[in-house]
Order: structure tokens, then sequence, then C-alpha cells
């Protein structure tokens, strides 16, 4: 049965999630519905993917693989699914045909995820629902000094949620790279980290630990004795799943750069 | 009575534009009506605007001003109108005290507007409603070489709706600059275009016109032909208005830059 990777982009704001649930409407479930109408088996076959996002969260590089009965040229697969994808928030950007043992999820070695963090005082008028806004300025430096007691091996379990069921809290964060960008009367901050994996909220804890920072409320070096707590009291404030992206995932093979896909 | 500028942000998409009309949504008819929440007076006084933006069309730059009765800061000024302008996607970024011979629309020197075009096949998932989707990439050399033709000083007639008011089509065009940066499996082209004013739908029509350049269906030269051409007829298709922005006015004196404003 031919496997195809689909590199898929949505906006979260309507779905409970990725994962598909009973009676919520999930993205997952929105791809698997589109996929139904393609290949009837699929009412009983399910797709995998990458990264599980939360209610909310965004993605525009999320990667999922899903089995089918006929062995479609991707553009084509791809267009299908926009089709029948219409009008709810989710795109397929592109599809692949993979080999038979790669995995969306098992076989990813990277997760990059977009944070975006809103500073102003008046209120959005576009982009609501794609940002978390605080008012005043957030200081760059001091969340870069910060975010530097978190880069690489650690026990990240002051920054996981207490519902995480990874077996273990040891992480290896490769980077946090903070970008900051003018706004009409305002700024935007981009908060770009990239690991083999996360636990559960880890970003939105980070985050939200590193805006404590910005705004003064905390010293660079106490992320770093948060950290070291391993405690999951010793976080800062988790931060809304609205400014959050998965914008990439990636592999040892990219999917998507073979000679059958496109 | 105590004059004010306001500088506006707003979501154009809910609205039937910028000026006021009856039974129909306005941008102007919701600040008027967050006015008089402040000031009775405002049930039957006016703010008058830069720029009349249409139905769809955004700003983040528009400028306006109201004669008050009452001497506000203008700091509680502006977060008192975005207080009762809620939940409308409108926002008072700045006020300040102006001279009471300060117009926004008659004292206005620059009027600077963006055009907002995507190009990839997949539908958008974000952003929808905020910028114009084509599906293939555009040729942005051929693009700058075609608005080329329309820089400095011309008889517009080609490049403006049949329902203009304007006295003249005799403008002065100072800038187009054309950007383009990544995006998800696609291009955003972003028009930046400057001018003292406007005609009614002229960005919009040379937006419409250079995106035929960029697809190849027009050379750039025929811009220059069309623009001689002085006739309605000859003008390219005008785009959606759901792409613009009103980015910024500019006055002799920047009444933003005071030592009464903020």
């Amino acid at each position: 049965m031919p496997r195809f990777a689909l590199q898929v982009e949505y906006d979260g704001a309507p779905f409970a999630g990725w994962q598909a649930q009973a009676d919520q409407p999930s993205v997952q479930g929105a791809i698997e519905t589109a996929l139904a109408r393609l290949d009837p088996a699929f009412a009983t076959r399910r797709i995998a993917a990458a990264g599980r996002t939360d209610a909310g969260v965004h993605a525009t590089g999320q990667v999922a693989h899903a089995d089918l009965d006929r062995d479609w040229d991707p553009f084509r697969l791809s267009e299908a699914l926009n089709w029948h994808l219409k009008p709810a928030p989710v795109a397929i950007l592109r599809a692949a045909r993979v080999p038979d043992d790669f995995h969306a999820r098992f076989s990813a070695v990277e997760r990059r995820y977009l944070f975006r963090l809103v500073a102003r005082r008046a209120p959005l008028t576009h982009g609501r629902g794609q940002v978390w806004q605080v008012l005043n300025p957030l200081d760059v430096d001091a969340m870069r000094a910060g975010a530097a007691h978190l880069i690489g091996h650690h026990d990240f379990t002051t920054f996981r949620s207490s519902i995480c069921q990874a077996k273990s809290p040891l992480k290896s964060l490769d980077e946090i790279r903070i970008e900051v960008a003018d706004i009409p009367q305002g700024y935007e901050y981009r908060f770009h980290l990239r690991a083999r994996s996360f636990l559960h909220n880890q970003v939105r804890s980070i985050v939200g630990t590193l805006e404590r920072v910005g705004a003064g409320s905390w010293a660079p070096e106490r992320v770093g004795q948060a950290l070291a707590a391993r405690d999951r009291a010793a976080c800062g404030p988790v931060c809304p799943p609205h400014g959050l992206y998965l914008t990439g995932v990636g592999y040892p093979c990219d999917p998507f750069d073979g000679p059958i896909g496109r």
C-alpha cells in the first residue's frame, strides 16, 4: 500500500488540537475526512503526525503520513485533499511518496517551533488569535540571556506539563533564537525553538518564563535556577497556545526532496 | 474647542468602508460612536480622515481628526476610545493635541499604501481576507519594469475608477517599491506606493495591472502604453480590496511628534 507524507499548514483556532477526538473538531479528523472522500478505506484508517499540537496551536510545517490504496500522483493528491478540506483552515502544502518505513512521528529527528509575542498598548486589529499580546515592551537582551541557560541537554521537569506522557524529562534543546520586529506602535518578538523533540507544553512554559524575564520580573539567572530546581512549581506562567506555530520537522532524508515528491 | 489627531488601525473586512453610511457599518461610524461615549456633543459632530478607504480596505496608519469639548490627555483619550471601540477591529494607535488649523485630509502631503499579494497553489489558512492570493509565482523584475513607467507626474485616467470624483486625473506618483518574501511553499509580494494623493481605485488598478505583467500576460512596456492611452478600458483588472492597507499619512509637521503628543 503506497505511503504518502503530507506537509500540513493550519490555523489552530477552530480545532481542539491535532489529535482526533470524539465529538470535537480536530485537524487530524479534518484530514482523515478529506482522505475518506478519495479512498473509502480511510473511514477506518488513521494518519500519524510528527507533532500532536494542542488546542489553538497553529502549524505551517506539520508533517503527517497516510497509507492509500491508490498510487496517487503526489501533486494531484495535495490538490484533491485541499479541495475536500475547504472551507476548514487546513491546507496540504506538499505531498510526497515515501518508503514504507517512513513514519511522520518516529522518523523525525528535529522539530521547529515559532512563538509570536506582540507588545503594544492598543488592541490588535489584524492577527487576533495568531499572536500573544502583552502591553509593554520587553527587554530582548535579558530574554536572550535567560534563554541561554536552557540550551543543551537538561532535565526539563520544570518546563513540562504535569500531564506530559513522555517517559523521560531529559531533552536536548538545540536553539532558542529571539528576533524583534517593529509593528505599528509596538514590537513583535519571534521565538524560534529547535530540538529533536519537545515535552508537553515545553515551548509555552519556556516562552512564558522568558516573558517574565523580558518584563523585568525575573532576573535572567532565575531561568537557570528554575531549570536546576527540576520542579514544575518553579516555572513561570505558561503562555497561551494561540501564539505557537509548528513550523517544520526534520528527517534524516527529506521526504519532500525525493525524485518522486513535488 | 481642542482638536485631536488620531492614528487609526483597522481590519476593513467587516466594514462598508471608512465613510459613515446609513445602515452600514463603517470605521468612521465606529469611532464616532466611541467618541460619543466620551463627549455627548459628538452625536452630531463628525470626524475627518486622510483617506476614505473603500469597503474591505485595511489601515495601519490612517489619520483622522476630531474636535472635543474637553481638553483630554492624549494618552488617556486613546485608551478610552480603545475601550469603547471593543470588540470592533479598530484601534487608536496614538492621539495628539493639534492646532486648530490641522486637517487630517487637507493638511496631508503624502499617503502611503501597501498591497499584499500572495502566490501559491495551496489555500491560505492564516490571513485570509488580509492578502490577495493568486496561484502561480510572478516575475518581480518584470513587475518592477512595468511599475517604472508609472513613476512621476502623469494623467492617470487609465488607472482611476469611472466614479472617481477628483477634479483632475493628473497625479504625481513618487514610488512603487516591490518586495518579495518567502512564505511556506509560496511567495508574498508587497507593493509599497507613495504619493501626495491617489485617485479612486488607483492603487488597486495599478497592482492589478502589474500582476498581469508578473504573470507574463502583459509585457512591461504595455503599462506605459496603457498610461499614455488615458483610457480606463486600457487598464488591467482591478484587484480585490482585501490586500490593500493605508499604512501612513505625511504632514508638513508630524502631529504625533509634538511636545504634547505621545
